[in-house]
């Protein structure tokens, strides 16, 4: 069912921005507002808002569905041009909030079609919405990081001799649903030693060896909602004095920049504090990524935290703090990851997951 | 490594339309190009092809590869702006190809900036290029529909008393991984009676009745190309006499059209003969999506089988024929698809699957 609550936010921060109408394309963000997932694949679906008028849904026949959600419904079919059907419902004597993932063949003929006297990327009105959860999210996100939490500890029972990480990720799924997720909220990272040096290494047929560290870096979604973990473990015989030093660097980093979260605070300062402390400890230039992203229907939202963001957290935001040092001349990847919630007056860490150094033996 | 023989095959097709240059941003098509596959996530991801001058590979610096594969890389980080990054690199004095999907908000950004002259939607050059599958792709896909054909029995006996719709697609992963299989080229549909009704419908919780149909829409992925087949069984009581006469007319429509496929026939044309078919045995306002798809590295590629493609079928070209008749009314869905490959004189069908009737006890 439409939200009239989150229509009427978006359209606040649309008006703010110069728009009166915007026609929203991202599935998912439709999803938030009006309670209708639909996949269109490469099919044309999207929501028109525009003050004071019932929002219009753009639905290609084969998706159609009869309760009545709050919005006009103009269906199409897979031989319909779209461009003239929206042409009739959006006003061409003003110009156009679109978001930023409307693809360009459906921007381009709406440009050369006159659709609208302009076109604005009006992403940012929804992002900035969604960026601060209600409580119905808040709550539905601490329970799917509580479950990230439980599944981390089966995923460590993984960790035997000579087992390949291909070999535990494909066990990753089973465990999510046993314990009420879904599916992932992206496929998991599983490397063994050095491969835990490449940030986005994908699970592969390395064998685990004595020595190695064993990164997992896992989600999964619950209720529509994602979480997002990171954990860093040891093998036999690791990790070395170099290892423990740049686990320890890395902890810190990801448990001091916890520490800064709350409303006001600058979110690049967070990013500087991680970059600083890991730069101290003499790692700086193998800090290779931002510090985190925003998070919550889907694993990498609008808003992420890196030192060029210059934006204070809010009351509501969720996202990553995930610090890294990717070290290959010592065997080694390490990352440290948490959601944590932008409290009125602090901060909540959403995963309870130890980070003491475990060794696997 | 770049298939400079693709290159040259897409810079043809560009200049046909006019272009010189081509900025492409889809991870598919720049895989097909050059043999490396990124997932760039929300951030930006390209490869610019201009004649005569070495393709140029825009990689955010978490994706940095060492292997030379005939391209010049260009690196950025999560805290660069891309867009006069790729100002310096194209030629604003000419207009630019841009693929489908570039999203707006590197697409308005590149317009206001002036990065070209124009911007016009150039994946039609790559697109077209991309459906004639050459002698290893080939050899790939029919491995792949070989697969598929493998899992359907094993999916079929799966079908027992009480089972849900969600506990036979949450088995057939590890069915496609046990048959050689790296994983889903979408989403399995698995429906039952009614719900078959539904051409999109998802598994969920229904348990299988007795008179119902099975329906199975899966495909997976073998060495990166799709498989994609329909079947539609019966469960204990069914079909009933109207149910028997829909399927076979659906057999009917799926194997006269399979028939006509070879060089030269207009693809709109066997969309017709299906919708005349099922027409003429009363059923033609129950077909309700075109008759096909082409298919390749991705299940859904450019190109359908639809009466509104007045292209003719030309050699290398693999698309579905999946008729379907969706019938609530008699508690049934039929759908038989397979996937068909345009031969130098005729064609060849891919799945070997049988389409008779098939009762389960």
């Amino acid at each position: 069912m439409l939200s009239q609550t989150r229509v009427d936010r978006v359209i606040k921060e649309m008006k703010e921005r110069g728009l009166n109408q915007m026609l929203i394309s991202d599935p998912v963000a439709i999803f938030w507002l009006t309670g209708k997932w639909i996949h269109p694949g490469e099919r044309f679906f999207g929501l028109y808002i525009s003050t004071g008028k019932t929002p219009i849904m753009f639905i290609n026949a084969l998706f159609q569905f009869e309760e009545e959600i709050g919005v006009s419904k103009v269906y199409f079919t897979d031989t319909d041009d779209i461009i003239p059907i929206l042409k009739n419902h959006i006003n061409s004597e003003e110009k156009l909030g679109v978001d930023k993932i409307l693809p360009a063949r459906f921007l381009l003929p709406m440009m050369e079609q006159g659709v609208a006297k302009g076109f604005i990327n009006g992403s940012i009105a929804i992002d900035e919405t969604r960026a601060a959860k209600d409580a119905l999210e808040i709550e539905i996100m601490r329970e799917s990081s509580r479950i990230n939490d439980a599944c981390m500890e089966e995923f460590k029972k993984l960790v035997q001799p000579g087992i390949t990480e291909l070999e535990i990720a494909d066990q990753m799924l089973d465990i999510y649903k046993a314990h009420g997720a879904s599916g992932y909220s992206f496929d998991p990272i599983v490397a063994f030693g050095k491969n835990a040096a490449d940030p986005h290494h994908m699970p592969d047929q390395t064998a685990l060896t004595e020595g190695d560290c064993v990164l997992f870096d896992v989600g999964g979604v619950y209720r529509n909602y994602c979480s997002d973990m990171t954990r860093t473990f040891f093998y036999k015989g690791a990790p070395t004095e170099e290892q423990k030093r740049i686990y320890n660097l890395v902890r810190k980093a990801n448990e001091d920049c916890l520490e800064m979260v709350k409303p006001g605070v600058i979110i690049g300062s967070i990013d500087q504090m991680a970059r600083d402390i890991i730069s101290d400890g003499g790692y700086g230039e193998y800090f290779t990524h931002r510090l985190g992203h925003f998070i919550g229907i889907e694993d990498h939202e609008y808003g992420d935290v890196s030192y060029t963001n210059h934006n204070p957290e809010k009351p509501g935001i969720v996202h990553s703090i995930e610090p890294g040092i990717y070290y290959p001349q010592a065997n080694i990847g390490v990352r440290i990851e948490d959601l944590v919630l932008v409290t009125e007056d602090g901060h909540e860490i959403l995963n309870h997951y130890s980070k003491e150094i475990e060794i696997i033996e």
